[in-house]
Formats: C-alpha cells, structure tokens, sequence
C-alpha cells in the first residue's frame, strides 16, 4: 500500500492514523473538486443555474447507485450532523415522547437530542452498551429493551465514533420495522468502509459522510429518507425550493426542500463520483482488507502491551479500519495524544469515554505496517515512562 | 477597468452582466481559497483542530474590521438565506404576531416567512411600495405605515434584489430602536457595493453575503448581532458548539452555536479576507464609482429605448453597481433574458416583479464601456424585432 501513500497530500513527515476524524482526499479527487470551482467562476449563471439541477442529478445517481438506493430518495447534505438535524427539527415531538439511543454516539448528535429535551420535552434513553462488548445478541437485547411505548425514534451509529464498535443496526432496523417505530442510522463512519446495501438495511432515515471513508472532498454527505416518510421531513434551511413556486427542476420534494439553499459552493458533492471512482481503480476491496488486518495487529499489540483485554470481548471482528484499544487510566491518558505527536509526529485520538481512555488509530491505503509499528514502539516507550 | 478583466475567470466570450446573481472571484482570491484547501489536505487534524479557531478569529476580524463592528458580534455563515434562517427559527412568534416587509424582497426570504405563517400563525405584512419611486421620505412613511402594535419583527433589503433599489433602512433602523421594534436588515448585495458602518446602521441583525460584491468565493456570508439580543438566538443546526461542554475556545457563545456545524470546507470564510485586501490594492472605490457611472449611462440608454421613466423616479441616485429598468410588456419580456444570452452571449437577467419585468444590469470591475454599448445595441435590435 506504500505506493498509494504519494497520492494523497499529506504531510510526509507525519504518522497520520486518524483518517476517522475528517477523513483525507486523493489528489485527482481535489484535482477533481477543484476543477469545479474553476468551472464555476468561468460561468457563474450558466454553472449555478442551467446546469446545477442536471450535476446534481448526475452526482446523485452516482452514489445512489453506489449505496444501491432510488436516486430520489436521496440528496446531498453538508455532513451527518447537519442530516440528523433535518431529522431531529422536522420530527414533531410531545412532551414524554422517547428517544432510544445508545451511550456510543457522537457528542454533537448526543447535544441535538439534549436541546430537544430542552425546548420539548423530548425524553432521551441512553442504552449502556458495556466495553469489553457482549455477544452481538446480548448487544441487540440491551438496545431492544430500551424500547416502550413512548418510542418515538430510534437513532444508532452504524459505526461509532469514540468506541469505534459496530453496533447491529441490521437487526435493530427490522424489529424497528416489525415494531413500527422510526429508526435514523448515522452511518457517518460506514460508506467506504463497508459495501452498503440501504435498500436491503431498510432504515427509515439514513445519513453518512463521503468526506470521511469515501475520501470525498470535505462537505459532501448524504441523506437517504424511505419515499413513505419524506411527507414528514421540512426544510432545516427555507429557501427558494421549499413552498408552491420552486423554480427548480428537481426528481423529488425531498430534493427541492434540502439540497439548496442560496449560493454556495456544490463541488464537493460533484466531485463524489470522482472519489468513488478513484476506490474501483484501486481495488479498494483488497486495500481495505489490508488495513483491517493492519489494524487488529497494531490493536492486538497494543492489548498485549497494556494488559488489558480487547474493547470488542465476544465480538472479536467487529471493526473494519477505524477500532479502539484501551489505555489504562494510571498510564497518563490525558497527556498521551499530544506526547504522541509532539514526540513522534504519529497524529492518533486518545478519548475519553465514559471514565475510560480509548486509543482510536485508523488504517487507510495510505498506511503501512512501519506506521503501526511506530505507533506500537512509542506506546511502549510511554509505558515505560508513566507505568 | 478593462485591464481588470484578466484578473477574472470569467468566459471572454460572454457579456457578463449579472455579477448580482453570485458575484465572481479574481484569481488571486481563488488562488487563495484553493491553498486554504490544500493547507487542510496537508494536516486534516493540525487545520480542523488545532488551527481552526484562530484562523477563525483572523477572519472575523479582517471583516469586522471591514464592516466596522466588533468581532465578538460577528459569525461567518454560508449566505445571508442562511443567516435570515437563524433569526427568523430562533424568535418566538405567537400565532397573529406580525412581519413587516416590503414587496421588493428576495424570493427565498419571502418563502420563510410563508413557512412561519403556515407553521406559527406570523401575519407578514407587504409594503407596496411602488415603482417609479416615490421620494425617500414617502418610502419610509409608506414602509411604516404598515407597524402596527403587533409587529415583531421588520426584515428590509438594503438593497433589493429583483428590483435593484435602495430601502431608506438607516431610517428604518433609527425608527424601530426608537419604537423598540426588532430588526433584521438582509444586506446580500450591500457590502463591496458601498461602504458599511453597521454600528452607526444599528441594525439588531444584520446579514450581508461576502461572496457578491465583495467578491469572496461561494459560500461566505455573514451575521452581525448586537450583543444584546444574542441570548434570542438558537444554533440552526445544533452541534458540538451548543450546551454546556462546547470544545471550542471562540470569543462569544454566539460563534460557538453558530459557525461550525460539523466538518465542511472552511476556506471560503478563510479567503474572505483576501477579497478585502483585493479591493484594497485594485483601489475598488474609484472602480465602484466608475463602474456606477457606465451603469447610470446605460439605464438611461434603455430609459430611452422603451420609452418608459427611470424606476427610480424621483430617487435619482437610488443605484450603485447593480440597477434596473423596466421593458415594456408588449415587446415579449419573457423571452428577452434567453435571446439576449443565446444570440449575443449577454449573460444578464430579466426579471418578472409583480405584473412588470425589469432589466437588471450590474456592473463590476471586469466590464467595460464597450460591454453595456453592446447591451444597449442588442436590446435595440430585439425591440426592432418585437416592437
């Protein structure tokens, strides 16, 4: 995989294992992204209107195709943050009314749901999912029985992204469905990482990021929403698609409402296609093979030189190329991320979660077994100094 | 000024006359934001992280420097649709709660207040104010005329954009302090066109775009709040930055629930402060007051053509770069915009404004005599046509 490592625009001089953060783009996909920002200022009317419904339309068939949905049930959104916005803002709460969750989720989707318990009385139920995890069925029965009948909805992370576990959304979607209880998947961390089927996983409400595992250009994500739900969605952001007399050609009112609202620029999501065709050109199956079996050995070590026992316990594959080790709490977590790249220039989250330290190193085409193998040595020299 | 034209992208081979629409960027201002978004390729974490507020902070103080207010009070935003987004979902309106505008608003802005009438009960109350102009003082009496003891709001154009006028807002602002009536002022095509001073305007919100006149990328816009009306205001989209465990060291809660929602390209924001510095060196006032006297010639031009009085009636010197005037209604309005475009590669917009239709110049830096010659050749040619 070394090879590959020219093709990005990283700074050679560091141990970048934190692709999971903000993700990192190949440069024909910038080339690409910014070829668009050319073509915009050569024409700015004939780019921003005649041809943007028609480069929507394109870009979009593009990743519905690759994520195997109905184009028109999808549009283009800045981030997942932004798409569980749409979702938490358009959803008409009562006071009492639940929402199931778990105590994996990403602090800034955990926060909407806090200021919708604020301003209506939306009740929050934070499954505890314990590390080391259990069986994958005790793991369904512990979310499952957060459920009542004052669920309103259902939000899990596909991937998560302090503990880096998959959690079994599968399974989750189809009793949602039997149940008749919503379900919004943030799968902010799974295109790229995993071939999706969203068709087939059935979630009512679906977003997930191309700027992170998809190596898209920053900004690009995407929300799928089942044609039968699509009536209860609004406008986070009124512009001129939303109301009788939306001007623009669009396959869908989902599209009308959502994708644009005034002048920006759109050429992170026309450059999408370019990043997912940069993944077919390099057999990004094998790549992704490569890093999973780079990352449970770096992750294997790591267990070794701590002493303390896998974060995934009963669910041994559970994680593809973003995972998690534990950092025992007497060893200096607080200090470890910045000793790490201070001393060695390796760039790695150290997180906190709950009362517990996680190590959260990525693996991606760019990576090779020297930068795992630094990151071992330094953990180990670290110990040394805090055991 | 035609020197200026090589510092553009723009298609040599088109007359472009509708920087209004989405305004276009020199190259060494696009050159700008594309190293910005290279910088973050480099080091996702060292520019998303630890860089990322005080690069911020540069930024809002170049533009507040720009705009004359305080840099506490100030958040970069995509566009100013945005921007009226944030006041117009974070105020409380109770059903029968009243809008004041006027009828020269921007379409997408009309549409918010439609979904809040439908969705609160808010009564938004039209001022017609009609054109040919009436005096300043009659347009500021018409524009009050319509408070009432219901009014909570009044949201004005500072410029407007189908009509290309200029609302008496200093006044306005003055009028509603003094009444103790909010105030929202949609500055989208006002700052590069003149000067600011938006704490001598007073304004409580205020929300302009960077990317028209000022000639920052797509995408940069901002919000100025007077620090004593930020407690009304919400995150419109709820992030890391809202609640009690904000992560980000900003200077005022207001950029922490506003400002950065999620991982999306900041560059636009950051190259702002080189589309300053760009006016700056090219001398834009003396550009602007040229650019104002082609503009001036050419309406009158038109003025002449149609038959038809000035728009601006006994306003005279109600324009600076961007204008309009009317074409006659008989002489197929609805298809001048298309033939301008297909026959002679005019690229400028023809504008339906109630049952009247108005031809919106604007002129910026890169045109020149020769462009609003042929403007005024061509349109003579289709009223030959037409007539």
């Amino acid at each position: 995989m070394k090879r590959l490592k020219t093709l990005f625009l990283l700074d050679p001089e560091v141990t970048f294992l934190n692709h999971g953060s903000f993700g990192a783009t190949p440069r024909p996909v910038l080339e690409n992204y910014q070829d668009w920002q050319c073509r915009l200022e050569y024409q700015p009317v004939q780019y921003l209107v005649r041809e943007l419904q028609g480069n929507f339309r394109t870009a979009r068939q593009k990743l519905a195709s690759y994520l195997k949905i109905d184009p028109e049930n999808l549009v283009y959104v800045p981030n997942a943050t932004f798409a569980v916005n749409v979702i938490a803002r358009s959803l008409v709460f009562q006071p009492g009314d639940e929402l199931l969750t778990s105590n994996h989720e990403y602090g800034a989707c955990d926060n909407i749901w806090d200021f919708l318990s604020q301003k209506k009385g939306l009740k929050v139920i934070h499954q505890d999912i314990p590390i080391p995890l259990p069986s994958k069925e005790d793991m369904i029965e512990i979310i499952w029985e957060g459920v009542s009948e004052k669920t309103r909805l259902i939000f899990l992370s596909q991937i998560t992204s302090p503990s880096a576990i998959r959690l079994p959304v599968e399974e989750i979607c189809q009793r949602a469905r039997e149940a008749g209880i919503l379900i919004l998947v943030d799968g902010a961390h799974a295109p790229g990482q995993m071939d999706l089927d969203l068709n087939q996983l059935g979630a009512d409400f679906y977003t997930g990021n191309c700027h992170k595992w998809m190596m898209a250009p920053k900004g690009s994500g995407f929300l799928h929403i089942r044609s039968e739900h699509q009536s209860l969605v609004e406008p986070l952001i009124v512009s001129w698609g939303w109301g009788e007399n939306c001007p623009y050609e669009n396959d869908s009112r989902l599209q009308s409402i959502l994708e644009w609202w005034g002048t920006k620029d759109p050429a992170a999501y026309f450059s999408t296609p370019s990043a997912i065709a940069f993944q077919q050109e390099h057999q990004w199956d094998k790549i992704r093979e490569e890093c999973r079996n780079l990352l449970a050995g770096a992750l294997q070590r790591i267990e070794i030189l701590t002493g303390l026992q896998s974060i995934y316990g009963e669910n041994e594959n559970n994680f593809i190329q973003i995972g998690a080790a534990e950092w025992p709490r007497e060893w200096n977590p607080e200090n470890l991320q910045s000793w790490l790249y201070d001393r060695h220039k390796i760039e790695i989250p150290v997180i906190q979660w709950k009362d517990r330290w996680l190590i959260r190193p990525s693996v991606q085409g760019y990576n090779s077994q020297e930068d795992l193998d630094l990151l071992v040595q330094a953990l180990g020299e670290y110990k040394t100094k805090e055991q």
